[in-house]
């Protein structure tokens, strides 16, 4: 599977100089973001394409290749994996549409590559879909990439990983990370998924640099299957799926031929599988951070730390309609609140007044986060003074002490939020619900873990 | 009612040069803002505040005064409140903290401040509270304002009103309109709200320059009172009500004091009144634009259109759980949407393969609103060329020449959503499902419109 990531020559059918040249923006994004691999063209008039050697056949490539990108017309798609197959290229990426998503002619196009790539033990990606990127090796075969659109991937190469069912959100995720402090690992773009699918590649991702697995997903291959991959997988895959409803379903099927699936059993497999189902599409890039930047919760009970007194009701509601608890304080935890401060409650929710120093916010988040009859915090303190930003920077450090996580919201516009995450490198979540959200998940994949070490010991 | 936001002299009593002195900030606000009627402050020295003539007692102050607003230890306002009443000032704005939210002390105080305003005829907000905002004349008696903080506010004045029961959510969602398109109108805080209530300010509302009105509450002070007051109100009123959860609730009950209601009664209520309830503290600021820049939607029947494949499942998941249907085309429809580009698809989700020109979106938006099997529009539409966003300008054309609404969302990053919005003055929203939300309390407000006006006529 690497070889998809990790190519060390690769070819890509159908790039050329011609105007609108899709297969040319592989090319050139291959020469520009700085990938080190050997590189090759394929077209009619075999004429170099932005520094890749160009052939007019795969067969009169010198040596062996790793990996092709194939962005043809649809109908000479089958004779092409021949083609490669008889060249002896084992791993294909094939972007061209106008297949099974398609119609019958599609479908049936479709087939007879998959008998052919079997026939000479080719695995591929695709059809009708937009490959891959690596982070760390400059390694991008998007098509329709133009110079600097994903600067921010390749300049700051992160631990997370996604398969993904649509080109479109694969552009989104790496727009949205630009704004982030975690970042993308590899991307890959499974499309029609006919031969390689999401499950193979969670398999793949189980065993890379990856530290969090996400998923967008349109249909579901093989349920049982990826049942069985998430089971062995202890890191957090986190999945969005398209088609809870007939609806949904029925126009994920016009877009990249999946076919609807129940979302009931979904869910449950969900469940028994450890799978943190996402609700909504943003939260594939809003949740990573939760797992790069704090320690798992290992309980339900949140205390919630605020200075902007209306929070602390409004996360209240949230916490208990999230299925967690609000904490309750000891009499010594209280005793130790009252110490540091003059807090407007020193139960749960903690309400500080107008403060002060950066020390008091440190003094109170320890207190918090070292009882015993706590497993995370909430925090919302209000940002007026640069000192409480100053104080949120230590506060991972807190949480590292006391292996606990705490998720931060700070109310503000969202453009200055934006601003102070990625200032301070803060892992701050841009509303309420979200940090709410991030300790949900947080503890559900906790326990997860150790229910999939309860039953490997069975085993 | 309106003496509250437009007085022709207002007085500031604890308003001192002392440092940290939270009074004072109010005089500031007031003269540096730019409110033009008389200012007096109150404080032992009888000294000048920031350009408000100083005096030791509201006794001493010449002529009428129009408001005075109340910003001294608690213990001593009771007295205060009978000098206001003695000098015949008829409304105040009681900001001090420290009453019934504190136990039983301020629980007696403010039974006793409330007293002496009824032998007087007084009208007051508070305690426990920030005060009024009015963008348009410039009014704001609001505590802790530092110079430049609220200016958005005060040079781009709007038609959105809000009646908060929290100081830190007034300043959330001031700080959150400079983001957006629409505006804010009048802003006020009624904290423990002992006798303007929440019902007072909404009829008051009804009948000014409000388009919108917006209301966080953390406890409903009359509930039936409420009810009847916003059957009456034909403009839009939303409401985020904290307390949905007992956690809630006691959260609440320890910032402004007020008391668990129930929220199944709350809910059934706003149903019977027509009052959209809101999901998250956000839709406070990001919904009000749906009814100020777009016609409601009269029917279920939604459109999706998008040039982003994966948006039209998503979508249609969204619209399919919020209530709202699928519109399903005629053929005359599909026929229009095929003769205008190549389409991925012409059923619905509409969706738009990589194009082209300005026009075509034009010709597509204008075919689908113009079915009378469509009631609104979903816009997913992906912002790679300049080009597109300058279709999406002449969308609310189209959408007013049909008289229905369309719910705008670009796939992109946070930020760029930000700019292109507030550049290009484009009601945009900020996730798939804050656009899908959009057209359901659209629809919403539509059809409780629809059993008022059934209501009065039966009256």
């Amino acid at each position: 599977m690497d070889r998809f990531f990790n190519p060390s020559s690769v070819v890509v059918i159908g790039s050329s100089n011609s105007p609108f040249n899709l297969g040319a923006s592989i090319s050139y994004a291959l020469s520009c973001l700085g990938y080190t691999g050997r590189m090759f063209a394929v077209n009619s008039k075999g004429e170099d394409v932005h520094g890749s050697r160009g052939f007019k056949s795969v067969f009169d490539i010198p040596g062996e290749v790793d990996l092709a990108i194939v962005l043809t017309p649809a109908r000479v798609v089958p004779a092409i994996v021949r083609e490669c197959g008889e060249k002896g290229i084992r791993h294909l990426i094939i972007e061209t549409a106008e297949f099974s998503e398609a119609g019958e002619e599609g479908k049936r196009l479709q087939e007879e590559i998959s008998e052919c790539a079997r026939e000479f033990g080719i695995r591929f990606l695709g059809p009708n879909c937009l490959g891959t990127i690596n982070a760390h090796n400059k390694f991008c075969c998007f098509f329709g990439i133009t110079p600097g659109m994903y600067d921010g991937v390749f300049d700051r190469p992160g631990s997370i990983s996604f398969i993904i069912q649509s080109g479109g959100i694969g552009a989104l995720i790496i727009d949205s990370f630009r704004k982030d402090i975690t970042n993308i690992n590899k991307v890959v773009s499974i499309g029609n998924k006919e031969d390689v699918d999401e499950s193979d590649l969670i398999e793949y991702f189980k065993g890379d640099n990856t530290e969090v697995i996400c998923l967008y997903l349109e249909s579901i291959k093989n349920g049982r299957k990826l049942l069985e991959t998430a089971k062995r997988t202890k890191k957090p895959v986190l999945i969005y799926k398209v088609g809870r409803t007939g609806e949904g379903s029925k126009a994920a099927m016009s877009h990249t031929a999946g076919m609807a699936n129940n979302d009931v059993i979904f869910e449950s497999a969900c469940r028994q599988a450890g799978i943190v189902r996402l609700k909504s599409i943003s939260e594939l890039y809003t949740l990573p951070k939760m797992f790069t930047s704090m320690p798992l919760m290992k309980g339900k009970r949140v205390a919630v730390f605020t200075n902007s007194g209306a929070f602390g009701g409004i996360t209240a509601d949230l916490i208990v309609e999230s299925g967690l608890e609000m904490a309750s304080f000891s009499e010594e935890t209280k005793e130790r609140l009252r110490s540091t401060a003059k807090l407007f409650n020193v139960s749960n929710p903690v309400d500080l007044g107008p403060t002060l120093g950066k020390q008091t916010f440190i003094e109170i988040w320890d207190a918090i986060l070292s009882s015993d009859r706590v497993d995370g915090l909430l925090a919302v303190p209000n940002v007026w003074q640069k000192v409480v930003v100053e104080a949120i920077c230590e506060l991972g450090n807190i949480c590292k002490k006391y292996d606990k996580p705490a998720a931060i919201y700070i109310p503000n516009a969202i453009d200055r939020i934006l601003s102070i995450r990625t200032e301070y490198n803060l892992p701050v979540f841009e509303s309420p619900e979200e940090a709410t959200r991030a300790l949900t998940v947080s503890y559900q994949h906790y326990r997860s873990l150790g229910r999939k070490e309860k039953e490997a010991l069975a085993v």
